[in-house]
């Protein structure tokens, strides 16, 4: 089934909900016609079934049903911000895994990146983890920070659970709480300094290992995020 | 350090190897100097220490130490051969999670896809198998197979534990077996159809969940990846 974005807070039953012009635009291109079932999503929880129908020129949605899904448990994705097209690719597949908050780092080796992450950035990143709902059917969009110093977010990260993504880290991070907030920070292309690590484990991170190889910055964000939940998975479930 | 390749085979203490035209050319474009220390991988297992040196207008390494390590617990990875570009990329993040065997699967729903891997491909995904173990540290480098009927491959799989990634499929697969060959089927993009589902599940595989959202293929390949890694370290260790 197609699944449709709605504004935030605009998904209700039993409502006709007009679709933004470039939401049309992606149905236009993808030809689908009238009276059409859609899954519906506002990002912001709300998850619905309902038909697309003609408003003028435009689209809207008329809602059969919705339902507001829980809010997930806290699981950010703090990562060294490198080029931004590779940086947008990871977004799209952290949505599938379950993110719910991405930071950008400003660290030492990302600075001199020519292509890196910038504020100027920032609502296309947004627009892209949105548009990644879609595809994962996933109800809530994760929040993305605008680029932020390593310092700064180590002082605001509001997790209790925290892991450094590091080959040379524990391949068991112990138990991590299901319903606790998680932390994760990966290094840019070519790492973090030394001292960024001093500082990262001085703020409660732990080096933790995801694979058996060294991992590239997308691969280790993608392992952690899989390693999060199933660890989450495993202590909800038994 | 600089890791480079030598031919699979030709890695032993106390020699000289002539390093190929193709990675002379690497270590020229990343202006390697000479006598400079680097990890020597021939993809066979061996792993060495050494030294750059002129040999003519080409380059070759002194080995000082070499190494062969076992053979990793074979972890196969059979995805559906769709786009190649993507197939690439995907090849190479198998690399860091330790895949040792990539085999390109035919089905009803990747036969239409243009760009999909061919024959033809093979030998450039071979390279890019073996490139990605200088990234990675990995010593092994895993087979890449022709592209190959799913039917052709359920046959002979040589696996003892089966998952096929199923976002409707158990969160938790149960024992894996710390030396257990492990096999994962993986559909391409828009999935494997219901008739090569119920084949896969007749020959043993079982639906496996691997994160919280539905997952575009290149996304479960990895999570897969991730948790059988996970999976044979908690075994082997706890």
């Amino acid at each position: 089934m197609i699944a449709v974005l709605v504004a935030a807070g605009s998904l209700r039953a039993g409502t006709r909900v007009r679709l933004e012009p470039e939401e049309t635009h992606h149905l236009a291109v993808r030809r689908a016609g009238f009276d059409v079932n859609v899954t519906i999503l506002d990002g912001a929880g709300w998850k619905g079934v309902g038909r697309l129908v003609a408003e003028g020129p435009s689209l809207a949605v008329e809602v059969d049903r919705a339902e507001q899904l829980p809010r997930p448990v806290p699981l950010t994705l703090a990562v060294g911000a490198g080029d931004r097209d590779r940086f947008g690719i990871l977004i799209e597949q952290a949505v599938q895994l379950g993110v719910t908050a991405v930071v950008p780092l400003e660290t030492e080796r990302s600075a001199s990146v020519a292509s890196r992450v910038r504020m100027a950035h920032l609502e296309r990143l947004r627009r892209r983890a949105r548009e990644a709902l879609k595809q994962s059917e996933a109800c809530w969009a994760p929040e993305v920070y605008p680029p932020m110093e390593l310092e700064a977010f180590l002082r605001q990260d509001g997790a209790s659970v925290r892991w450094l993504a590091d080959q040379q880290g524990t391949a068991d991070p112990g138990r991590v709480g299901a319903t606790a907030p998680l932390a994760v920070v990966v290094g840019p292309e070519g790492g973090l300094s030394p001292a960024e690590i001093t500082r990262c484990r001085a703020a409660g991170y732990t080096p933790v290992r995801l694979g058996p190889h060294r991992l590239r910055f997308e691969t280790a964000a993608l392992a952690a995020l899989t390693t999060a939940w199933l660890a989450r998975q495993r202590e909800s479930h038994g």
